[in-house]
Formats: structure tokens, C-alpha cells, sequence
């Protein structure tokens, strides 16, 4: 893994960069327990989450002759996307590593952008490894979801749009958290807001990691959860760094709070919003987190199972 | 009714009035059959329709003798949302007239946004007489869906904000299509573009009366409807003069043609559309009508009931 440092000025040209090919996504009001906040609708995104923006950053700064070789990317799915979306346009080839048991929907949506999807065993095989493996067979360059500077950088692009549209800095920033690439963009993208990641139970590495001070695996007999986005097996130091000491404690929410905030999406904005997407909006209802007038919310994906979703908004909680 | 003509004027006054007050709503590109074209999310307005834009400019332009007599409209749910909206934030009193047989979640909003709700039998009750009665009784001003002046400048102003973000006339405006409203609004706001009104079948009031060249009235036997926003029971003069020789022939959508639309706005642009909010993009995904990079499609209301989407969304056509 490269030695480069993710900076400010890093998530400014990522932003710049995002900006030329993908016009912002809609800073929609919203009302959360009476208060008048603000979401970040990047469900919204030609992919249908955030991921796009680091992937687009990393691959638009591989030098020709990596171009030409490739990248491999893991991924439960929407960064498979991001990275597929961002190949294709630059004439990139690209091979993603996902779970068998990803969502149709995002194993469909990869290959139809053109890239070949190769699946491993979750729980089991080591998605790591198996991408290692591939590169080591076939070359090219890994584009790590969450562990890579301009990844992180270009999630952070998400901070610089938000601000923009806001008219000023948000007081603070919540956001769904899986290996911390997005939160540790925002950190450098949103310099004077408060950063607020959001886990689910049981699948808190970043949360657990900065509370610690070191990496924090998931345990074997971690619990299921619903939103399938949000299951990394650890964070990364460079996710950490970032994170620990300038990010605020990580919050966690069950699948039935991530639900009724899907549901509250469905019918209060109109958005379809998978639920590794809504955590940081579930974390907002529940009055886990404070919510003013300058906060805003980030829904970071929209890449919903028609059937689950379909369970979730009949079900009346 | 007054004398009043709508006029192109006019909705540039109500597009500037509308920016004043709503951001505008997304622009955002869409495949439709291997063509790159546009949709219109007016369903991300914040009652969930385009409404609000007639509404708004119809009550902004109420006298001050006006507006404290209050206001009545009728409504089958999105007009309804949109007059009680526009009249919170004036101060106005409003009274609206609404089918007994509305979707909950539109009479749940209505009632929520302030607004007395008077339920009609539909059919049975001329809903018109139901609020020419409340009229006769308590005063007030007539806020109609489709057949004023103000609302069809005001509905117009979409074509406005279109035609901004697209950084061009469009080629051509696929709108959803009831009273004749919208339709009416846009022939004013996008004189450069042809304007194609889609109803349903069996509803298609506006395509009929544009073919006869004159008023048409529903069947009593007009057949069920998915698209509960798009049951008028004619459109009126002041729409028909407009419309006629200016837009498109009209053109029908089937419940499943709808339906279809639905999940594809779930699927590719994670949007919630509502059956009446979906008839455009149905007309263009059937090759109902001619598609280019030019054209855009309104989505014209988001507002659907729970369980009817969650059994659309399952369904696998």
C-alpha cells in the first residue's frame, strides 16, 4: 500500500475532479423530531451511492502505465460500482472481489458496467487474499474501498458539495460508517464541523477502534445485520489515524431502528435508501446523535433489494 | 371563475416567485431505452409533488381581503397538500375537499400540514357542488387543481427550472397528466418544446378533448386506475384553449406500464413515484413517445401509499 498522506488540499482537488463529471447531489430539508435539518441525498449518485467519488478519484490519478494494467477492487457492492462506473469511463479494465451473498441487485449492477465480478465465501475465504491472489496472477493495481488516501479523499468530496449548498460549514456531519473512508474524508473535507460516524450493533470497527486506539476486528459469531454496506472486517490505520481524536465517539443502531429510518425516507422523502444508507439518518430519529439546523445527514446509498425493501415499508413498526 | 389568461409572462413571474421560496428540484439523467434523457424529480418537492408551484403562486397572488376569508380547494391528495402548504405559510385558512377514497398517507399529510379535510363520496358526490356548498356557507376562494390561471402558471414554472438546468430549451416536456394543469403550464413555460400529456387509460379527458376540440367528460364505467391523481372528471376551457393545436396528441398508459415505470425508478434512480407521479416515465420507457437527449420527463408526485409500492416493487414483471 502506498505511503501518501490523504490531505485537506487532497480532498479540494478530489472535489474539483468530482465536480467536472457529477453535478451535486440534492441538500434536501428535512425535519427530524421537530428540528429542521438537512440530508445529503447520494443515493442520488449514477451509481446510486457515495462510492463513486473515491473511486473516481483514485482511478483518475493511476499513472498510464497502472491504466493499463488494471485495478481489482473488493467490495460488497457499492464500491464494486463506484470503481466499475469510473473504469469504464476512463477505458480502465476492472476485476471486483465480492461476497456470494452480496445483493442481486449490486452483483447485476456491477457486471452490466462492464466489469467481471469474481465471488468468495462470506464468512470463510479471506476477501483480502483473494484479491491479493488476483493481482499476484493477473497484475494491476488494488483499489482498496476504504483504506486508500485518494479514496479517502474523494469520499470527503461529499463535505466540500455539502458546505457549498449550505452556505457555510455544517455544525456536524453524520454519516454511515462500514471501514471509515467516508468519515475520515469528512474529517479533512469539513474541517470546523463535528464528524459523527454511525455503525451497526455488533459491526462498530471503527467506533470500537477509536474508543481503543487500535484496530478492533470483527468477531467470528458477529451479529447478522441488515445493512449489508456496512460489514468491514477491521479498519485501517490510515482510516484510524484520521478518525481518533478528531471524530466524534461512534454510535451504533439496530436493524429495526435502520428500518423505521428507511421507512421515514420512503414517506417523508420520497428516496429509496438501502440500509447500510439510512444508518446515519436511523442514528438522527433515535436521538442518538444531536441534530440542529446545520446538520446534515448523509444517505449514502440507495442500492435497495426490492423484496427486502418491500418487506421494510409494509411493515408498520 | 375569473377572466384571467395565463400567459408566458406570467409564469416567469411564478418561476421567480417559486425560486424564491424552493430550491429547485433535481435534474437528473436517466437511460431510457439505450438514450441518454432527463427526468424532472418534482416528486422531491417537499410535499412530494409539483403542486406546490401552482399553489403557491395561486395563493401568493390572493388579495389581503383574500386570504382572510380563507380558501378551498379539491383535491385527491397532491393539490390538497400543496394549497394547505402555500396556505401555513401565508397564514391562510384552508378547507379542503377531498375523495373518501384517497390514499391515507395523502389525507394523513393534509390534515398534517394544517388544512381542514371534508371528505366526498367518489363516485356519488360532485365534488365541485361539495365545495361550492362550503362556500355558500363559510366564504372563501375557490383554489381549483387545474382550471385557474394562477396554478397553470404556476405549474408551468417546472418547464422554467428545466430549461436552466438543462442550459437549453428541451426538445421536448413528457409530463404527467390529469386536469390539463401541468400541460397547460408548460405550453406557456417551454414555447420551444413540444409537450406531450400522458393519462390513463380510460382517463384520458385532456387527449380526448384536444382530439374533439372540445370538453369530454369520464365515463361512468371508466375503468379502475392505479394513477389516483389522474381521475379528473374533465379537463376545462381555460386548459383546452391552451392545449389544443399546441401540445401532442394525448397518450395512454396501462396500470402495468405504470408499474413498471415505478420500479424502474426504484431500481435506477432510487426514487419513490407514485402511480399518477410515474405515467410520463411509463409513456417513454413503452416508446410511447420520442426520446432524445433533449427530452425530459417530469416525475410528477412521490407520494405513494406503502403497501400498494412494497407489492409493485416485489412484483417481478
Amino acid at each position: 500500500m502506498t505511503e501518501r498522506i490523504p490531505t485537506a488540499k487532497g480532498v479540494i482537488a478530489a472535489a474539483e475532479s468530482v465536480a467536472a463529471i457529477l453535478p451535486p447531489t440534492p441538500l434536501l430539508p428535512v425535519e427530524i423530531n421537530r428540528v429542521r435539518a438537512w440530508v445529503k441525498a447520494d443515493s442520488l449518485q449514477p451509481i446510486g451511492s457515495f462510492k463513486i467519488r473515491g473511486a473516481w478519484w483514485r482511478l483518475s490519478n493511476l499513472s498510464p502505465q497502472e491504466r493499463a494494467a488494471g485495478v481489482v477492487a473488493v467490495s460488497s457492492g457499492n464500491h464494486a460500482q463506484g470503481v466499475a462506473w469510473s473504469a469504464r469511463r476512463l477505458g480502465i479494465t476492472a476485476t471486483i472481489v465480492m461476497p456470494h451473498d452480496a445483493p442481486q441487485v449490486k452483483l447485476a449492477n456491477t457486471r452490466a458496467l462492464g466489469a467481471e465480478v469474481v465471488l468468495y465465501q462470506r464468512p470463510g475465504e479471506d476477501r483480502d487474499e483473494v484479491a491479493a491472489r488476483l493481482i499476484a496472477e493477473r497484475g494491476g493495481t488494488l483499489v482498496h474501498a476504504f483504506g486508500d488516501p485518494w479514496v479517502i479523499e474523494g469520499q470527503g468530496s461529499a463535505a466540500i458539495e455539502a458546505a457549498d449548498q449550505l452556505g457555510r460549514a455544517p455544525s456536524r456531519i453524520i454519516a454511515c460508517c462500514g471501514g471509515g473512508g467516508l468519515a475520515a474524508g469528512l474529517t479533512l473535507g469539513a474541517p470546523e464541523s463535528a464528524i459523527h460516524p454511525v455503525e451497526p450493533e455488533g459491526w462498530d470497527m471503527v467506533g470500537q477502534a477509536m474508543a481503543a486506539g487500535a484496530i478492533v476486528h470483527a468477531a467470528p459469531d458477529a451479529p447478522k445485520t441488515i445493512c449489508d454496506a456496512l460489514q468491514p472486517p477491521a479498519t485501517k490505520p490510515i482510516n484510524l489515524a484520521l478518525l481518533k481524536g478528531r471524530a466524534e465517539p461512534g454510535v451504533t443502531v439496530s436493524d429495526a431502528e435502520v428500518r423505521a429510518a428507511q421507512r421515514f425516507a420512503f414517506a417523508n422523502l420520497r428516496l429509496v435508501v438501502e440500509p447500510g444508507g439510512a444508518a446515519a439518518l436511523a442514528a438522527a430519529l433515535a436521538g442518538k446523535v444531536p441534530v440542529d439546523e446545520n446538520t446534515v445527514i448523509m444517505l449514502t446509498g440507495g442500492n435497495a433489494d426490492p423484496a427486502a425493501f418491500a418487506a421494510t415499508i409494509a411493515e408498520t413498526a
